[in-house]
């Protein structure tokens, strides 16, 4: 049996970060805690970067993750979220890298087929599945949290097994 | 007449990132320095963003900029591209802001029309024109230090009267 491995999940964001914390004994997963870092609209980004950066670092004091688990940025049609989010995601990816954390990406898809066996799954499966696979009470809240999770159990690169 | 003002001019990009300092005292501007931040390609992002980091510090160190002026990111349609300058661009805001220097942004259109007075104008006409603001000797290389200098002209906020 491989040793246990802390996985930050993150889907980044500008003014909302989802995040999720697992450690991964085998196949064994649990969930550590989650939650979203949200920065105020409406103000400039150099700030709401500083603040995403300090909270980041926190996450990763607190926690010491063996590896940091991110969803790979594919765009969408809207250009003012793809900017925002590329700038959220050099933020994620430097702070890693600055604390000598491994990064591993997935792309949605492989996301949805990583957590529920099923690369076109829809929100709802993919959070009863993180629900189901950390053993939580209830779904995990709100939606960037479980995102990250499911992000994070990816991550954790066990074979998720019923 | 206003005192004077140092304008860090910043051309984005995981690859290459064109920076150019100017001196604007009044209506005459003055090229301090300018040059290219590379960073080597086929490797992973995250050094590469903390390698942008510490050269946009030691270029703030150095020329102690009053204000940082960038372009503003409008995607093509390179997916790839628009990735990567985004996660460039999150690092420069970042640094911009832990260091307390203000940032004036400009679209491509608007660094045209404010270097040569016509928002359509080419590279080379841009070139040209920033080689003539700046009375330097032949037009700056590469290309990226050039694209750097002409937005840094826009953040002078100089009326450029011929």
């Amino acid at each position: 049996m491989r040793p246990s491995r802390i996985i930050l999940g993150i889907d980044p964001g500008l003014g909302r970060t989802g995040w999720g914390v697992i450690k991964a004994k085998g196949i064994d997963l649990m969930a550590l805690g989650f939650g979203c870092i949200s920065t105020p609209a409406n103000t400039a980004v150099g700030p709401r970067l500083v603040e995403l950066e300090n909270d980041l670092k926190t996450l990763i004091d607190k926690y010491h993750p063996d590896v940091l688990a991110i969803e790979q940025l594919l765009f969408t049609n809207n250009i003012t979220t793809g900017i925002a989010v590329g700038a959220a995601r050099g933020v994620v990816l430097l702070v890693a890298e600055r604390s000598s954390i491994p990064v591993v990406e997935f792309t949605p898809t492989q996301v949805k087929l990583g957590v529920t066996g099923y690369g076109q799954a829809d929100k709802a499966q993919v959070n009863g599945m993180v629900c189901r696979i950390l053993k939580l009470e209830k779904p995990p809240t709100p939606d960037d949290a479980a995102d990250a999770l499911a992000i994070a159990i990816c991550g954790s690169g066990a074979r998720i097994e019923e």
